[in-house]
Formats: C-alpha cells, structure tokens, sequence
C-alpha cells in the first residue's frame, strides 16, 4: 500500500511549519508505506490571489484521491470581507471530521519558569455549535442593528464524540497501566476520567443535550465502568486547568469551548507551538497544529514547527502506525529535553531548520 | 442623605461571605451616609423552599426601595428543572445592569508560588450573547434531538459596554498618572489601553458587529485619543492572558467571552476568592464576588471574604464614595501582604471570621 497525503500549508507560519512536517515524515523510510504528498491551495492568501478561501479543486482532491491531509494555518482578515469564510471550519464541514483531538503534555524543558504538570486530551466537537455560521443581521428603524447567530448542539453530535472521547480516555488508561508494568513513571494514576464541559447553569437546553448525550453514551454500556465521570461549566474549567491541570485526563467539549479551552491548555505547556491536533471524522483524518498563522514572525524561519511535527505523528498514529508516530515523538521530546535547539517561543535562538534538523537526527 | 442597600446572600457560601461584607461597611460608620441592609431571598434554595428563583417581591423592593444591592452566589440544580431559571441572570435583565465590571489585581501574598503581574480590568456586555436564553429542542422522526440557541449581539448594548471600557481606561489612565506624580510604583507605565476580545473570524456578523459598535466608540470622538484600542480573539485572549497578562490594562467582551476570561484571570491572581465585580446600570448597581456558591465548603466558615468585600467597595465607589473605598482595598491588601490571616483557597488556614476580623482591624 501506499499513502497520499493533502498538504495545505496556507497562511503564514502555516507555509514554514508544514514542509517541516513533511520532512520528519519522508525521514521515516520504510517504516511507513510510500507517501506521496500532494500540494493544495486553501486560505485568506488563496482568497486574495482568486477570490477563494477553498478552492473546489481542493476539496475534490481530497475525497477522491487522498488518504489523508495535513493543514498548517488560516489568517483572517480583520473585518467582514463579502464571500469569505474560514477555510479551516469548511473544511471541517466538507470532510465531516467531526472529532478536533488536542493532546495537550508538558515536556521538561531547561529553564523553563513556569512548568505546570499536565497531561490532558482535549476532544473537541467539530461540526456544530455556533460554527454551523448561522447568522443574521437587520437594521432597526433608528438606525440601530441587532445581530443574531444560532447555536446548534444535536444529540447525534454530541453522542459520536462523548463516544470518542470515552475510547480515548480507555486507549490513554491501557497505555498508562502498560508503561507502569515496563517501570515507566505516569504523573496520572488515577481512574482514567472525561470531563464533561459546558454552560448548562446557563444553555439549560442546548447545553442540557450536549450533556445529557455525552453522559447516556457511559451510561447505556458496561465499557466505560472503569472510566470516571466529571462535568466542569467552562468557566470554572478554565479556571481549574490553571490551578491544578494535573487533575484533568480527558476532556470533551462542544466547539467554542473546546477552542477556547485547549488555547488555555497550551498556555499552561510553555507554548501554542508545542500542540498539535487532528480533525478526525469516520472516514477521513487531517493533522493540524493548533496555533494560528503568526503574521507578526512570518518569513522569518523562526515559527515551532514542533507543533505540526506531532501533529504528523498524531495523524499516522490515527492510521494505525503507532510504532514510526512514538520514534517523531520520542525524537520531539528528546529535542526538548535536550533544551539545545529551541525556537524563540520556548525561550530559544533556534530556527525552524534548527529544530527539524535536531528532530531529524534524533528520529 | 442615607443608603439602603439590597442584600441577597442566595446559596452555598454567599450566606458566609454577604454577612463578612456587611460587617465591613457597618464598620466604616459615618465615612458613608447611615446604611440599612435589607435582606432579599433568591437563589436555587430559594426554589426548592417556594418555587421561585427570583421571588417578585425581590425585584419590587429592589426597584422601590433600594439604592443598591449586594448579590452573593448561586448554585444551579445539575440538570435542567422545569420552571427554574439562574436568579443572577434574571436580575441583571431586571434592572438592566448592562455592565459586569473585574477588575483583578495581583497582590504579593507572601509564600504564594505563582505569582504573575496583572492588573486589570475585565468589563463585561451583561445582558445579551447567548445569555438572552432563547432555546428550544426538537424531537426528529428517528429519535434523536436538536436544539437550538439564539446569540444575541446589538449595536446599542455593544456600543454602550464600549463606552464603558473607555470611560474605565480613561480614569485607570488619570489614577496611575496621580499614583506616579506621588511617588508611587505602578506597574502599567504604557498607554491606557482597551482590547476588544471576540471571535470575529467565526462570528463575522455578531462579533463582527460587536466589534465595530467598540470600535466606533472611539473612533467618533477625540475623548479616547489617549487609549489604545487593541483586539484578540477569545482562544489567544485566554492563551495570553496566561502568558503575559501584564500587557492587559482593560478588556471589553461579549458576555459569555467575559464570563470565561474573567475566571481565566482569577486563577492568574491566586484565587476566584479574591476577585470582586458590580453589575452596572445607569441607575442600579449591585455588588458580586466572581466565585460560584463552592458548595463543596459550605457552611465550613472558610469561604474567603474578601471578594464580597472588595465589590462592596467597588459598590461604594461607584457610588461616589471613593476614599471609604480604598480604605476597604487597603486594608484589605494589608491583610493579604502581611499573610497572617489567609484562607484555604490562599494556602492558609484562617476562617472566614478570622479574614474578616483581620480587615476590619485594619481598616
Ligand atoms: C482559525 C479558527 C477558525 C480556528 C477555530 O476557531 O476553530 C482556530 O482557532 C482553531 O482552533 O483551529
Ligand atoms: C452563575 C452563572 C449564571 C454566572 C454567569 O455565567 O454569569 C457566573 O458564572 C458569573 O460569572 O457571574
């Protein structure tokens, strides 16, 4: 077999950070099928060059010919621009990757100050809640304008990912209870955990289902016994992940939450540039890193590419190759650790070649 | 003249921590005119006891009878219960308190590990945003269930919480300037500064419109020439506000965004226990701590006070008594420097009476 790749780099640091990727990918050799990587367009650059954030082509690429994609980063313009939408959210859409996966641990990196404990997945609904982008705007008779966007929470929605959320949190118990009995140290020995997020003392109703729904997928089987269960208004999650974020295991969020809080999560890692993600859906997987575009440092070979070389590693893991995804991780961490090599948002001089080429020779 | 003030201790710890307010300002004798404090019920209690969340003859004699109000905190039932509705929300409606005024400042508490410099102010839209509750659920064919919630974001409530931030940056501005003519350290030696926190490159239309009726405050006169306007996206709000929230003077957001970045900034401060607000109208204002009813510690005498204490003088303040007002901040930084005398959510091992006492000594 052999593997195509969609690579849609797109804006900014999203144009240093992919190729990055791709290099610690080809490095692997035959320890993963041939992977062919097939350039696509997307993104407010693309917009402006030929009025389309994303391309049809784009899209047809995807489904017919690809296996699987990577995405580097969207900018958006600071004001309403009549025909565009975020590319990344379409998307998201159009592949039905519903699942947004955010792994979210800290690694010991030298003279870090600030080095908080936390070794959290973020599973964050990806289709649905206020990015559904239903909106309406009128103007009163005085002038004066009401705007309206709806928010949209299904129980199919939030089903499928409470489902995902409680087999990661199984998956992440096994991997614990396996690294224990090789004498390997966990920080988490506790029960493994998902935590519910959401705003129920206020959205009784679409919140109340988002709930509702996550908590009937443990409660109508036996497979999650072993799986604690806990529920955190946003608020007070946001709140908690900075006191004591070594008590969270996995948590599953609607969309905005889940955005905002795994934002939150990688403040507490030491960097944006350390996270990466998966759009995730039934049929088809997209490696992400959660950072955004980064105008203010484009160009300038400065960017982390480490968030988007785990999110390759997170993206082949996903397709089953779990033994070449922990030698990119176990090489990222290694760079880490190290200290030597790191990009000015850890504290570093490195440059993004720096950093790939020490992963590179550490893989 | 003589003051009433609405006192509404609610659920959980906002019984403990209302009463150690009114202490204090019984305390300060004739610096403010003579003050009767009227007790009003509302809160989950309260409905469970008889039906109501917000009892009618609460918000009667609010409106007759009141110059002002306190407010403590609520608990909501874990699901959703026919017929309630969070009292809090409802009085802000009520009494059209458009503006939920943070401000969170650092203290140097001895002994305290995480220590960050932030002084800001978070100003938040109070009546509208998701929190209009409109919602509704429908049952399709298959079984399953979609609801649905409208976002609400006006020009009018946008622009007015705008000006409000402005007005704010405008006297935070003025207020270091004196400290600095004083002799005083301060930290922020930068431009007043207003960032406007949204998800504009989501919600084009709503935060777009949101961001435009802030935008124009500024814009359509030269009042505001000395501030700075910025803006962030909500997730990279949250994302700095952890990684540098010294670069914060005052935040202007949507009412949910503010309800979730104002707990972010708690946690940065040490704790939910120290941080106060009012909720602002032009006619009405009524005092609340930021933390929730904890009723995991109810009626342990160890609820931490001073939130309730610091919105009483905030109350007091926006009341026009200003230097009655800083005599409560002062002696309630004392307490705090000093670390004698701190609560369980500080690290100590005081009560409530203890904390309090300790203040009013000081005072
Ligand atoms: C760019 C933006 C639309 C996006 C989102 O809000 O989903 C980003 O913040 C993310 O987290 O992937
Ligand atoms: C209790 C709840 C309805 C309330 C809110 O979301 O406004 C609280 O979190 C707050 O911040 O005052």
């Amino acid at each position: 077999t052999a593997l195509k790749l969609g690579m849609i780099p797109a804006d900014g640091i999203g144009k240093e950070v992919l190729p990055a990727a791709q290099r610690v990918l080809e490095a692997l050799g035959s320890s993963i099928p041939k992977t062919t990587f097939i350039p696509l367009q997307a993104g407010w650059e693309e917009f402006q060059r030929n009025g389309k954030a994303l391309p049809e082509e784009t899209i047809k690429i995807l489904k017919e010919e690809c296996d699987a994609a990577m995405f580097g980063s969207v900018s958006s313009p600071s004001h309403k621009v009549e025909g565009y939408s975020s590319p990344i959210v379409a998307l998201r859409k159009h592949l039905d990757l519903y699942a947004n996966v955010r792994p979210v641990s800290s690694v010991k990196i030298p003279n870090q100050s600030s080095y908080h404990q936390c070794d959290m997945v973020i599973v964050r609904e990806n289709t649905e809640c206020l990015y559904i982008k239903k909106e309406e705007i009128k103007t009163n008779s005085d002038g004066s304008k009401i705007a309206l966007a709806t928010r949209q929470i299904t129980s199919t929605a939030s089903s499928r990912i409470g489902k995902m959320a409680f087999e990661i949190a199984l998956r992440r118990g096994k991997e614990r209870e396996q690294a224990k009995s090789q004498g390997k140290s966990v920080w988490w020995n506790g029960q493994p955990k998902v935590t519910i997020v959401h705003k129920s003392n206020v959205l009784s109703i679409t919140d109340g289902l988002f709930r509702e729904s996550v908590r009937s997928v443990k409660e109508s089987t036996n497979r999650y016994d072993s799986i604690k269960m806990e529920e955190q208004l946003v608020d007070s999650m946001v709140y908690r992940m900075f006191r004591e974020p070594e008590i969270f295991d996995v948590a599953v969020a609607p969309n905005l939450y889940g955005d905002i809080i795994s934002d939150g999560a990688a403040a507490l890692v030491g960097s944006l540039g350390l996270v990466p993600s998966i759009n995730a859906g039934d049929n088809f997987v997209m490696g992400e890193p959660v950072h955004g575009s980064a105008p203010d440092i484009e160009g300038q070979n400065i960017a982390n590419p480490i968030a988007s070389i785990r999110s390759a590693a997170l993206l082949l893991s996903s397709l089953g190759y779990v033994e070449p995804a922990s030698r990119i991780n176990a090489a990222v961490d290694a760079v880490l650790e190290e200290g030597q090599y790191l990009t000015p948002d850890l504290g570093g001089k490195s440059s993004t070649t720096d950093v790939t080429e020490a992963i590179l020779k550490r893989l």
